[in-house]
């Protein structure tokens, strides 16, 4: 079985697992290792403290009981739970394993006998099951629950966790099938998680539940006048733009592209595919994050992309990897991989901090103010808006999102199909598969992105010819392929290929153009107008008012795009002012003044590199005088 | 009694009542005939319609009832009846009068022994009362009560309505006194009412009392994390800017200025000028509009001013009315007038429809889509965010808010001092008043702002020599002064003067420049950079979708301020060209490529007749090329 998340029965490219795919080092090896060593038993740590465990235990008594955290804290354990699992398929911690085991145990605690797992309602002083179905987050639960079993079972095998995930998913088919609720969840997750659940257990009856709730939405079976926040405002065979509560949305479209894929629904494919397009020209930030809204976490209306009110949460972030991942194997389309590259170093990288215990839950492309750090014990609001990166919130989803993301991120690297190899991530990975005439493994080389020089090396080829792939980023004009004819060729962004009989010690290089470089938005995105970005390889580059000339605030500064960017040092600088401003009635005939402008470099560093010096005000878009 | 809302016991400038000042025509003419006649009885339908005042004379039974309404609903009733005081007080309608009794003694109903009077605490099944002073709005809902207990003993004198809300009074003094409850009401409103009524029945303790709770903000003695929301992070004196929730923050603006005034205290007016100072300087919108978040009706972080997402709420706009005015009384300073102008034609005169039945809620300076109209029966959500005024809203606080304040219109138009005659607001006017040494009458005869010429005539002149002093707006650079001799001077902006020993018949014209002229914007405003708006007089222009070569979307408009703006039949133009974009990812070296631009004439018109010709995409900032 592959030990990968996503494994459509019918696509395009074949995922691999992570037994075929390891990240040998570099950052993404080093972020890898602090997720196993630090943010898991971070997670496990506040998950014990607040008693969001304790709840199944309790639950599992009969009694009343108080009950910790807010009415989804059940799906952080299973995220968590997914998390461990993956982390013990990669590295076979037997410490993990022993917490995994002890886990299964205390989440059974609360299984009742005919599948229903909540500690939420349903118990003595709780509402009944299932009467709030806009915000009980019952069924979202679940799909995370089936997703921790998915990864359970592709790296282990049966055992009693899948067992109980399997007892949930048949009460969930009993309750809600054809004659049962014929209602959805408000917070769509469970569709992805049976219909992968579907795909690791071979049971066609969660696939044809998922299918069912996917169907559903847009019946407008929940309540209230909001419906677009739930997505049940439109079908999503016909919904033209992800719309609503990003991260809903963005689990829906996932849930339905793994139906369309193991239904065969070409329609519905190329319905989230219109969706997905229309959000990326008009609804994403530079740095690949989604939600301009604080307001209801929701996606703006088109080109209402402000920076400072960006929300851009961590988990939408893992919300478009898992729907570009899945278009990617569906259609075969190597760009989608830029997105992904684009949301995994720009929001997901920098989501987590340095040392993996901290977290950002928004991710805005401006700071105008920053609070000061609470105390390192203490949970936070959810928006988290003050500058920095928070041990906990309240509302605690991003931390265990990220770290089954993590664990799980050699999967996101490469594929295959009939006619060979694609790889769509770069950095340091041992590759070992079956293609279809026989087994190959290649190695990575690569401290991209500080350089451009990526190189496969072919360590084993008995499949005879075939076609190693590479994506080439839209940004990548220039790039250069050179095969093991030691042959250079320019490619233009996309996909660059080479066949080849490899032999083993072959080497193939892409280069790719990583120097700063300037970005302009769509003039329809007023909130940027007047500005340029600086971008370097993958990575979104910012200001901070730490590294300015007096420890300027941003807002004080502006850029000369006629100069090109210069690197020293590993450092990125660009010529600009810094303004001195007078308060008065903001607006009038010339209310921006020549005089009191100093010229200043301005110095550059990675978005995801934000706040790690201590809050500060920061900005993405840089002004131009 | 003077018949005005604001009458400090000592002031640099002295208000008129209703009596000495009135409107005679003009726009504003035309709309309070509307409010008395439309927009009065409409509010009154909806109240009775939904159960609001019902909900007086079921409380009143002592037996559980079902309760309509939100928690402040109550405060409605009271807005109202201040709306039908200052109406009755100004044309002294039988009808509003029989209806005011009428309503009095529905009120009274709910009116307990020791004064205490909420139809939302305290009676069977409900909780008890004062146990949420965070949202529970008791204060709130009595500071409104004061204010048209206020309204009505100034134009009527003593009745049941006044002696009922006595009664309030002295319990709330009772109550929250010292050694009672010494904590304050989450919604600032009650300080502002307690002062005036203070002034208006001369009760010491009630001026008293607005001190401690102003005083007590602060305190931090409300509960939760979002203190800022409240104003209760900080205390009064010492902050320095508005911020959390904006009309909270205004109204409690408004009651420090009254306390300060009342009580001599130089550094709460300072305290309150300097943060308002640096509001206008940082966190308004050209509009005047205040509230940059939707999130939490909120003031946003300095020049955090996006257009679309605006929230500039109507009952913000009357709230800086009311901030103003109180500063431009304590100081004497006439510029103080620009802000209530721009406040007046660019928020409250948009925020009602022509016929006076129909009100914006938010007021956002960008549409960048719309919804359909609902059924005219129907409220809807409060943000009211889909660019059509509707009849009534699930929190209704701005329909019953802009009745009084239009009611009561005509007191912002002149003071007096000892010298003589303050002018302020422009529209067609009477004032008949007593100056220091004896009385005055003038006409004002305008069509401001449709053309710039202000006529002032003196009809009546028993005083001796005084000076007439005229507001010239920031804006109007040019602006020419002809007196009584005939003679035509320059004017700067700020305060012009004549002093004179008028005669009957004497007349001096003000020239204000009002032709239309481009507009920009601090360069720290980053939501706005890279465009201009079009202001004409004190009016800010707005482009219009239907107005538009081929109804073309504004999102696609830019314009050419390097071209003067053309005003042909009353119609302002501007050139400019209309975009074809394409879409793709938007950010890249050059998303904005020139092919597929039409040069086009950009009709404009004021902001507040927007969406009077049904929805359509609108902007008040326009791109520059």
């Amino acid at each position: 079985m592959k030990k990968t998340p996503v494994l459509p029965s019918r696509s395009a490219l074949r995922p691999l697992g992570l037994d075929e795919v390891q990240i040998t080092g570099g950052y993404w090896g080093r972020r890898q290792e602090t997720n196993a060593e630090a943010t898991i038993w971070h997670c496990l740590h506040w998950l014990e403290k607040l008693g969001w465990i304790d709840n199944f235990e309790k639950a599992g008594t009969g009694a009343e009981f108080e009950r910790a955290g807010r009415e989804f804290s059940d799906s952080e354990i299973y995220k968590l739970a997914e998390a461990m699992a993956w982390e013990i398929g990669r590295s076979g911690s037997p410490e993990l394993e022993a917490r995994f085991i002890r886990l299964t145990e205390q989440i059974s605690a609360a299984l009742e006998s005919d599948g229903y797992l909540s500690t939420m309602f349903g118990h003595p002083g709780q509402r009944p099951r299932y009467t709030d179905l806009e915000w009980g987050h019952e069924l979202y639960c679940y799909g995370h629950l089936l997703q921790a079993a998915v990864a359970r079972l592709r790296t282990h095998g049966e055992d009693d966790f899948v067992r109980l995930a399997r007892q949930v998913a048949d009460h969930v088919c009993d309750t809600f099938g054809p004659g049962g609720i014929e209602r959805i969840c408000g917070h769509a997750e469970i569709e992805v998680g049976l219909a992968e659940f579907a795909r690791a257990t071979g049971e066609q009856r969660y696939l044809d539940q998922a299918k069912l709730f996917i169907d559903r939405h847009g019946k407008r079976t929940l309540g209230g006048d909001g419906l677009e926040y739930y997505q049940d405002d439109a079908h999503v065979h016909d919904a033209e733009v992800l719309r609503g509560h990003a991260v809903r949305a963005l689990y829906l479209s996932s849930g339905a592209l793994d139906v369309a894929a193991d239904t065969g629904d070409k329609e519905l494919l190329e319905a989230v595919r219109r969706q997905w397009d229309r959000t990326l020209a008009r609804r994403t930030h530079i740095t690949g994050g989604m939600g301009s809204r604080y307001q209801d976490e929701a996606y703006g209306d088109d080109f209402a992309l402000s920076p400072d009110r960006a929300y851009a949460e961590s988990c939408a972030g893992i919300g478009g990897v898992m729907t570009a991942w899945r278009l990617l194997l569906a259609t075969g389309e190597l760009s989608y991989g830029d997105i992904i590259e684009r949301i995994t170093w720009n929001v997901l990288a920098g989501a987590v901090a340095p040392d993996g215990k901290s977290f950002f839950y928004a991710n805005p492309l401006q700071q105008r103010t920053f609070d000061e750090v609470p105390p390192s014990g203490k949970a936070v609001g959810h928006s988290g808006a003050g500058g920095h990166r928070a041990p906990w919130y309240d509302v605690s989803c991003c931390p265990t999102n990220l770290a089954r993301t993590f664990a799980s991120l050699a999967a996101y690297i490469a594929t295959v199909d009939d006619g060979g190899l694609q790889l769509h991530q770069y950095m340091p990975a041992d590759i070992a598969t079956d293609l279809a005439d026989g087994p190959v493994a290649v190695r990575v080389e690569t401290d991209y992105p500080e350089s451009g020089t990526i190189t496969i090396r072919i360590d084993r080829n008995e499949a005879g010819p075939w076609t190693l792939s590479l994506r080439v980023p839209d940004w990548a004009d220039g790039a250069q392929l050179t095969g093991p004819d030691g042959v250079r060729r320019t490619v233009a962004p996309g996909r660059a290929e080479i066949t080849s009989d490899f032999a083993a010690g072959d080497t193939v290089t892409l280069e790719l153009p990583v120097g700063p470089r300037w970005t302009r938005a769509d003039p329809r995105i007023d909130s940027v107008r007047g500005c340029v970005a600086v971008e370097q390889g993958p990575l979104v580059l910012c200001a901070e008012s730490v590294d300015q000339p007096g420890g300027a605030d941003v807002v004080d500064l502006s850029v000369d795009p006629g100069k090109a960017p210069v690197v020293q040092d590993g450092t990125v600088t660009v010529s600009g002012h810094v303004h001195k401003h007078v308060d008065a009635w903001p607006y009038g005939s010339n209310p921006d003044p020549e005089e009191g402008r100093e010229a200043a470099e301005v110095a550059l560093i990675p978005f995801h590199l934000r706040a790690t010096r201590g809050p500060a005000t920061m900005r993405v878009w840089l002004p131009t005088a």
